[in-house]
């Protein structure tokens, strides 16, 4: 089977975004060093976007709101000073941050856009997302933008069929198992895992063993080959 | 020309959004009440609002934080007792409000919905926009869902000829003339303008005057037998 449509998640795949997220979360941390230890804070914070995600959903902004629903509760309702001040700055930051495209990108997309339709695939707010892709510089490569309040096999295949012929000839390429991977393959798209260092909780997942459609690739560099020996 | 697209706004178009703004926006008053007067916070708010809008985009999740960022500045950041927790409640009271159609919108759908191909085209936080078209039981009604960062005459261009034989071929309906009307109007489709009993001020805007492609209707039970006189 020909792939002619290759999906490509951007958080963490194209460019920096957990990182962006753990050093937000690092200067809560030291905003609330009087409060709470480290470990709980962390526990706490975790409980209350997971308790969240459903209303929230992903990005910034429902991130934002979970860092001061964590300090109002860990402070007994009475954060002291401008503690909330300036959550509401960091989490003003965290979107207004310049986006800085991993090693290898450009060029690996640039390569992929000469024979295959480029799908971007991703969760998040959409003004963000949309704003990210603008400041990339890497919109012009991709045929088309698909932003999803969520990732399932029913979605990659709606996708694949919309911006290709199927599927079965597409390939998805991520670096979240639990989002990009394992839904891809199961409406039975090729799918190419590029681990970034740092993984939110959230998107961990068991890789497949031994799938026929999957492959583990240490750099974004590696994909077009890859995708091109599928034939 | 034959219509074969009917695009429409949600938002106080099919459902009730701008009131449950409002109420609560009553409710923040309220908790405000010592500290500034009804018409200072207004004011105060709608600078933050203005301010964040490129940033926060529209939707619950952004208002919820203009509204803690209002409270801070006028607490002189030090908001008393609960207030951030009962702002942080009212935000997500509305994200899970149930959502309430508009009378005539089942009716009205459901008799374009068996002539036109109908395309909801709206605003907002996606995953809200989501669970509240899932919410209202119109899902099925609609061939294609757009849910968008900003409307403007090129992105109807783009959703009609997506979705159908282009905007000459189109109507939209919202109760947004700066949103709505005037840029699918611009982008060459028909447009039908049912106002709703509050506008936020941001989508204020001019009608147009004697414009051959422009109706202003009462209601949405007025709108299959309009789309149907245009052949």
């Amino acid at each position: 089977m020909r792939i002619t449509t290759v999906g490509l998640d951007a958080d963490d795949t194209l460019w920096h975004n957990e990182t962006i997220f753990r050093l937000t979360q690092d200067r809560f941390r030291d905003l609330l060093a009087d409060v709470a230890e480290p470990a709980v804070l962390d526990a706490r914070l975790a409980a209350v976007e997971q308790r969240n995600l459903a209303l929230y959903g992903y990005g910034v902004k429902g991130f934002t709101l979970s860092l001061i629903e964590t300090a109002m509760e860990l402070t007994g309702g009475d954060p002291p000073g401008r503690m909330i001040a300036d959550i509401l700055a960091a989490g003003r930051e965290m979107l207004a941050h310049p986006v800085e495209t991993l090693p290898g990108v450009d060029q690996a997309l640039a390569d992929l856009s000469t024979r295959y339709r480029l799908v971007l695939i991703t969760k998040g707010d959409l003004l963000h997302q949309e704003q990210k892709l603008a400041a990339s510089g890497l919109g012009d490569l991709f045929a088309a933008v698909e932003i999803l309040s969520e990732k399932d096999a029913s979605t990659y295949a709606r996708i694949f069929e919309r911006h290709g012929t199927g599927a079965s000839a597409a390939a998805m390429c991520g670096n979240s198992m639990r989002s990009d991977i394992l839904p891809a393959l199961e409406a039975g798209a090729y799918a190419a895992h590029i681990p970034y260092h740092v993984t939110w909780a959230h998107e961990v997942a068991e890789a497949p063993s031994d799938h026929p459609r999957f492959i583990e690739l240490a750099a974004i560099a590696q994909l077009p080959a890859w995708v091109r020996s599928l034939g």
